[in-house]
């Protein structure tokens, strides 16, 4: 059966249609996301909720002359559905498919990619900023959801946008979630917005008499007195210049889309606050919106989330557990997240110690000088922060933590590449841009049992900054639950395995990856020396003086950048201490690495096991047996 | 003649005079900031402007028991004179006195140091928290400009705060500029705030009656009803949670005390809005508040300020200059500051093509996105960025502009250790964590010429992301101004002494450092090498690789840190390509650099002329002539 969605190829085959059939195009958008995402999961509840405001979008909008900026780009499903990409859609996050964010690279529609919030209104200011240069005529939105709105980065957009007077329009995707709860003032703020009664006022009277006026002048002297009159509690947004209009309804598409008609003609910046429910029109992911966020494979019909089985624990379950067990015996400990809780597993302190357990909303930078604040009068902060996301805070870990030496322990998860979300997400730097910084420690575990006794170590009365990166997934399967800690004396390597003339050092649960593929060599025959060395600073030295005097050659893996990391640290310490040794770094090269699954993604690196055993192997076999 | 000041050691003494002497000991602390400021430069302007307001801190609160964090530290020096310091306030910001800015190390009366702004209420909201927890019942207080107000960090702060309900009060000190004119929305609305007529009516009845009634629920109606009927424009701060009172007049000392007294017994965050004038009290600071943010030496009776004569151009007047010549020619070229248009220069061409250059405030994260947006939509921009503040912005850098592979120039002012701002101000990462970045180029020019070479290479169409990053003060007085531009070819080295053993590799302009320090070595008939790396990244493999086979060691000397910058890249390339030659690196070292001269700071790592020699000197004779 050929559907509507079948006959659109392009945004211009959807302005054909009248707008009585934008509901089918919705409806059949609606399906083909949840049909595809229950085989191939991605980011279904961002994207559900906003069909409507999307098609609406397009629909009015003359794309890709008119430019559509999607922050977070997550919610964009149905836009890269509606602009030619609808039969890769299924290749959606997959290795050598498409990306589940925007790109510039891969269509004209995507005039501005990303994948981290809150960029949305700096980037679409800067764009319609060129623009008035280039004397080109167009439109520019953002679409920016109410949870990014709390990162500073889009307060700095807001505050330069309404006084430059630029021809903007800020969509406001109200959806009252993040991935987690949200949190912030702003976030009660808008609740009020919302659940005034002005909003139905607003929504069943004004606006129609707005949509039947397309005469500039005329809608600018009504939405004026619409907003003196009705909206009082909107100017939070006014005292930045912007004008407000809304809350409306996301998902009356007649309406949404005369209300989109009226703004384009008006100039300036404007915000338009649109109300929506995240995982709208499947009902499972309405009803739990944290899990649907990113749920994994299910059944669409039953709703039921596919789960994999037989997997150990993954390194945030140890973390979550870890932090209460010590939080328990040390009472300076609290724990910090920027709207993490789920995915770094602190949700499971914030109901235990609800007082002592922060969610702190996504704005990163707050949450590391925040912890320098907690730190400065005497608490112990765990600050756990994805490792990607950790570069939006690197001043506050240098200004505010590092010279001021204060014991903050950064517990970075999703370290090293992760997978489907692609460029945007891996956590590629964190040892490059942290073992610059004097003060910092820096450690990385290679199993479960290894990240509690760091973690175990780093609240150790009289410590300092302390960084802890451990990545996404599984651990190895130890037994580590409520078992004993042990502390670990920092900068000290473990010793793997034995071996001739060959040694490789790696760091974190890569080094997983070395223990198989030196066990193969050695069923050859050759035999590689394996270190752990935990700490990429401060290095072990005495380790690496013995393995500079003993070894002739030497390979470091880690699965971060083989720019300034472990490696790096490594060739420094041997050229500084006279030991003529070659050292080969096996991680992450000096470009981008797309989506795919993290065994795809290690292999394309070299850093899976085939990898490392080939590159050892080559290397082995130069010294004979 | 022993003054009221000369009594006062710690705020105890100041809490035992009357009221009425307090102007008696501003007056006294405002010559004690001119007198010294007109011998030993300093940020003379923020600390004239919040005298009365630092006196009726200490004054109201019970310090150090309270905590005052006070933002961008630069306002601080009436509170370092006050709280024991006005001893040795003489040697302020000079090597081994004290910091220009507060410092935990240095006071208990500093419970929180730092000198980049916008960071304070975060800082605050942590303390108070942690208060909380610890069931200390304390006041914790953040004074912030409203410049730095601007910043994101700021505002997730306040969001953060305005949700907690945490017992903090923010002094917004409103003095109406950053360091050059403050810009974007926000400043206009907090005019509005200051001019409206409520002001003088607030100022004279209002608080009159506010102050009379201790009584906190008397209070709590009152200020209520104050806010209702006289402050609607007010709710910006209401709405992130913050009780708005204000705005008031900081040099009212009876009114600023009773003001603070009665807040003190209002629970949860408040903002208190305080108006004050940058250099208040010093006619010429006053008049020219920008040239006075940090004036250097002048004659504190005729206001002169004495400049030092004779030297030549700026590194950051070849900028200034170089980009309205590119921008002449090449019109897609657009110039970007956060806040610092004289100290980068960018104000002349703010000047010439208002149109092209953009100040967007304290809002560095912003400055890199909003960058990026314009490159997106196809104009050239060239951001300049202080390197410390360029830490804020990493990720934007990375996200926004890198991976995107977007034409953005980064000219990076201030790159190495700046001097007398000491360990927060040093851009000693930059190399370091820009280099792990793919797609960057990283470079540094040894002079104004290279300089000027470097930024028209930048440009030059199918570019991608390119650093240039150049120290603070003079060059080395080459005749640059309109000479001819030559493009410099990606990656490529200059080589400018040849020699038989040894090599030096530098970058930057500290290679002029060690020009003379080998003609030195020259006269003393040991040969050493050298070549000027210009780029960091991507590195000169011909000439390394030449270097490799021809010489025996290796030196590489570099104005920023020693872990991850040129040095570790060079290690990296030799260790990788089979070289096994020592490399020894001269930079910053793995520690915080605190203030003194440029000079003295040179030498305190060993890379001025003197250090340079005599590692280099060392390293020569182990190879005999």
């Amino acid at each position: 059966m050929v559907t509507l969605l079948h006959t659109i190829n392009t945004p211009g085959d959807l302005r054909k249609l009248k707008l009585s059939e934008l509901p089918e195009v919705c409806a059949e958008l609606r399906n083909c996301i949840i049909d595809t995402c229950a085989e191939n999961p991605g980011h279904i509840g961002a994207s559900l909720g906003v069909v409507e405001l999307t098609a609406a979008l397009h629909y009015v909008f003359d794309t890709p002359h008119d430019k559509l900026i999607w922050d977070v780009g997550h919610q964009a499903y149905a836009h890269k559905i509606l602009t030619g990409r609808r039969e890769v859609f299924h290749t959606n996050r997959k290795y050598n498919g498409i990306s589940g964010f925007p790109r510039r690279s891969e269509s004209a529609y995507d005039p501005y990619g990303g994948g981290h919030s809150s960029v949305s209104i700096s980037a679409a200011l800067g764009m319609a900023t060129a623009a008035k240069i280039q004397g080109i005529k167009q439109q520019t939105v953002a679409i920016i959801g109410d949870g990014a709105l709390t990162g500073g980065l889009a307060f700095e957009g807001l505050n330069n946008a309404g006084a430059m007077q630029s021809n903007l329009l800020v969509v406001l995707n109200d959806n009252n979630i993040s991935i987690d709860e949200n949190v912030g003032a702003l976030h009660h703020y808008l609740m009020k917005l919302t659940l005034s009664a002005r909003y139905n006022r607003f929504k069943t009277k004004v606006w129609n008499v707005l949509g039947q006026n397309a005469v500039r002048r005329a809608i600018r002297s009504i939405s004026a007195t619409v907003k003196q009159v009705v909206f009082k509690r909107s100017n939070l947004f006014e005292a930045m210049g912007f004008r407000y209009f809304g809350p409306v309804d996301g998902y009356d598409l007649p309406y949404l889309v005369s209300v989109l008609k009226s703004l384009k003609e008006i100039d300036g910046p404007k915000l338009l606050h649109v109300v929506t429910t995240k995982g709208k029109g499947y009902k499972p992911a309405e009803e739990n919106q944290t899990d649907w966020h990113a749920p994994g494979l299910f059944d669409k019909n039953t709703g039921q989330r596919i789960k994999v089985k037989g997997m150990p624990s993954r390194y945030q379950d140890v973390f979550g557990e870890t932090i209460i067990e010590l939080a328990e015996k040390n009472e300076r400990i609290v724990g910090i997240t920027p709207a993490m809780p789920t995915g770094c597993s602190l949700n499971l302190m914030m109901e235990q110690m609800p007082h002592r357990a922060f969610d702190v909303g996504i704005a990163e930078a707050h949450a590391v000088t925040f912890s320098a604040g907690l730190a400065a009068q005497g608490l112990l902060p765990f600050c756990n922060i994805y490792s990607s996301f950790m570069q939006r805070a690197f001043d506050s870990v240098i200004h505010d933590v590092a010279i001021q030496n204060l014991q903050v322990v950064f517990c970075l998860d999703r370290g090293g590449l992760v997978g489907e979300d692609g460029a945007t997400h891996h956590g590629a730097y964190d040892m490059a841009y942290l073992r610059c910084i004097p003060n910092m420690i820096v450690s990385a575990p290679m199993n479960e049992v290894e990240l509690r006794n760091l973690m175990y170590t780093a609240q150790l009365p009289g410590g300092g900054p302390f960084a802890i990166r451990y990545p996404r997934g599984s651990g190895v399967g130890l037994d580590w639950s409520r078992r004993p800690f042990e502390p670990v004396p920092l900068g000290t390597a473990r010793k793997l395995r034995n071996g001739d003339h060959v040694v490789v050092l790696s760091i974190g649960a890569i080094g997983n990856e070395v223990s198989k593929a030196l066990e193969r060599l050695a069923a050859e025959s050759v035999a590689i020396a394996h270190y752990d060395m935990r700490f990429v600073k401060p290095l072990d030295e005495k380790i690496l003086h013995e393995a500079g005097r003993k070894y002739k050659h030497v390979v470091t893996v880690e699965n971060g950048t083989v720019l300034g990391g472990l490696g790096s640290a490594v060739a420094e310490f041997f050229t500084a201490n006279g030991y003529l040794l070659p050292v080969t770094r096996i991680g992450i090269p000096d470009c981008y690495i797309e989506q795919g699954t993290i065994a795809q993604l290690h292999a394309e690196c070299g850093m899976d096991v085939e990898g490392i055993y080939s590159t050892c192997r080559k290397i082995g076999k130069l010294f004979g047996k």
